[in-house]
């Protein structure tokens, strides 16, 4: 029998209590053996819960507590998460976590300090929800160069964009939807602006690629300017726009880390996950393609994960099983300047026939897109592959010509 | 440095060594050390190989060598991969497996040998090819009571049904089709029999609900007499017709298992799977819809799934991690005759108004069918849930009133 400790009793923290309990038999026959919750860490007080005799409110009780040997870490945030997860490895203890941001912030640190005391730091729960991708990608594509990874790695903005692409809602109305729904919190910043998705490839760059990647460091857009329009011009090119994060490896060694709305076709193998689902599809140089598809967030399926790695703890035994990668160092990530990507633009021109003879001119082979109820001040166009900092240029040229830019997406095809 | 071997150098063998070569560095370093292939069994001979001067003729030579520890059987089939692999594991060597055959023949007792000897029996690479799914579901997926699995587990046949879906090439033009591409073998039989896609769902199924299935305990159709017309009658249902392999754990405990072309919704997640991509379904009761898919064969993908498993046993360093499942038990798998199932049927009928009334007089409210093209005398439509067994009775009576069965093909909504 193994005693564990669960801290942070909200949405998984409880989920990881109801599933451990819904599902004993089958996870201690695969755990090897019985695994009990011992505490539960958390400010609040529970007294109706079956539990509430394992709450405390002392961190330390769990610290000093040497007979729990797994704790899962279910708070989130960085403090005190943080400082929590160092003193616990410290003290011999594995943790297991949902909490992304800490690990994207602090992933490096935290799991050499779990190798030099031979235990283990794990975060399956941390990406995708219950979608299995941390283990497959460290483990199971152990013999791939990862050449790149695309994901829809955020449930709230994908479901706004299924219901603006199929229900022709506006941002708005698919947002506010999302917030009746309880799919988007009250402040959906982190969701709707790309801060979620980013913490979350900069996690799974860290492992593909065995360097810390930082969330400051990826090119990083939401999807609040996106508009029924765009929708509409994205599907004459027979395309559909998601909220892509994207890391991918360059013939120069660096990173190109990016988060942001992106047109992609509907033959994509991204384009048909929609509402909350999230997806991660990795390209191995020997496996090729492979898509990971599943529910991206919600209680039971991220307890599942968290549960998971709990069982691995278990197994592992003081034996450290861990993934590991290397410090961040200065020339890992390329500068988003650098990327070479098509564009869709869309602009606003009182004459619509100089926009388009300025943009013959001085755009590399663009097409003009046209949609129906098309104003007539409206003009819109893809371009072929450009340098970031060119289409920078020639924005800036655009908005002195008086043409004014209504929309500008990435276009991944 | 840890010295390996692999027997039988054909499209998967080679292809292990390819790739071990092409990824040398990022899998040592995975690996924690450098992975050197020792020796190479292959009856015939290679002496413009790389590695021309590792091939024996000889298993002896692999059995007695102490200092290769993991072995990659990749010869597939029965004889002699069943005895080379008890004598391997019996000394001490852990042994990595594409062998559908041989897992989904002898696993258990393979499984409980490696057991006793503290080694290893890995075979990732025995179900759909390079795509994660024994370890995802052994290990990630812990913490789940498995409800069902559904899979497209072969490329032959899913190759052909999208040639039929979308192109409307007859099964007999796109088996050909398959075969001039490489996707078919001259003999087709098991694939297109489905006994390829049963050793598959044996594996899984096994690993799932932890006791040995064998493939002749499972309900197991082809797809050769499915036809153009089904494909446009499953098309007039908003559906279309696939090869799935399914795996579900009934309410009284046993285990349905069943291998058939079917009529599934496109709406499912399964439904765009095309060409020659596998893809797994998992329904867990925690985590809920988990999708894996990928390319299901192929030389490197294939030997990715090999060399994964060779990393996971170099770093398990003589612990046993591999999965575990009990010997066979004779009530485990239900009888399909008990399975409750949605029917299409298309039968030929001189006086189709005379079918239509037996039909709807005999049947649980059976929906007649249309398709464009249909000739006067067929008649075509879909039942209710109903027993396979009662199923089987009605198709009877049916051919004694003088109509003739032409299709019957499972319904999965």
């Amino acid at each position: 029998m193994i005693k564990i400790a669960i801290m942070g009793y909200g949405v998984v923290g409880s989920g990881v209590a109801e599933v451990l309990s819904m599902n004993h038999d089958i996870i201690s026959s695969r755990a090897g053996q019985e695994i009990e919750i011992a505490k539960i860490l958390d400010l609040r007080s529970f007294d109706d819960s079956p539990y509430a005799e394992l709450f405390t409110k002392d961190f330390n009780d769990i610290l000093n507590d040497k007979s729990i040997k797994i704790v899962a870490e279910t708070i989130g945030g960085l403090d005190p998460s943080y400082e929590f997860t160092k003193k616990l490895l410290k003290a011999g203890k594995s943790v297991v976590s949902s909490n992304k941001e800490l690990v994207a912030q602090k992933g490096d640190e935290l799991l050499s300090i779990a190798k030099e005391n031979n235990v283990n730091y794990l975060f399956e729960a941390s990406v995708g929800g219950g979608i299995p991708i941390i283990r497959p990608l460290h483990s199971c594509l152990a013999a791939n160069k990862i050449e790149w990874i695309q994901g829809i790695l955020n449930g709230t903005t994908n479901f706004i964009m299924t219901k603006m692409i199929e229900e022709k809602l506006s941002f708005e109305q698919a947002l506010l939807l999302a917030q009746k729904l309880g799919y988007a919190e009250k402040d959906p910043t982190a969701d709707i602006g790309g801060a979620d998705a980013n913490r979350k490839i900069c996690i799974l760059a860290s492992l593909a690629y065995g360097k810390h990647v930082y969330p400051h460091e990826v090119h990083q857009y939401g999807i609040e300017d996106v508009t029924l329009a765009d929708v509409a011009f994205a599907q004459s090119m027979g395309c559909v726009i998601k909220l892509i994060a994207r890391a991918k490896k360059l013939e120069n060694g660096k990173i190109s880390m990016m988060v942001c709305p992106a047109i992609i076709p509907v033959s994509s193998k991204l384009a048909s996950i929609n509402d909350v689902y999230n997806a991660i599809l990795v390209k191995g140089n020997a496996v090729g393609e492979v898509l990971f598809v599943g529910a991206g967030a919600g209680k039971m399926p991220t307890a599942s994960a968290v549960i998971a790695d709990i069982v691995d703890a278990v197994k592992a035994n003081n034996t450290s099983i861990s993934q590991y990668w290397a410090p961040s160092c200065e020339s890992a990530v390329s500068n988003y300047r650098e990327d070479v990507i098509k564009f869709y633009l869309r602009l606003q021109a009182d004459d619509v026939e100089a926009a388009k003879e300025f943009i013959l001119n001085n755009y590399t082979t663009p097409i003009i897109l046209s949609r129906l109820d098309q104003p007539e001040n409206e003009i819109a166009f893809k371009t072929d592959f450009m340098l970031e900092d060119d289409v920078k240029k020639l924005t800036i040229s655009l908005t002195e010509k008086g043409f004014k830019q209504l929309s500008k997406i990435r276009i991944l095809d």
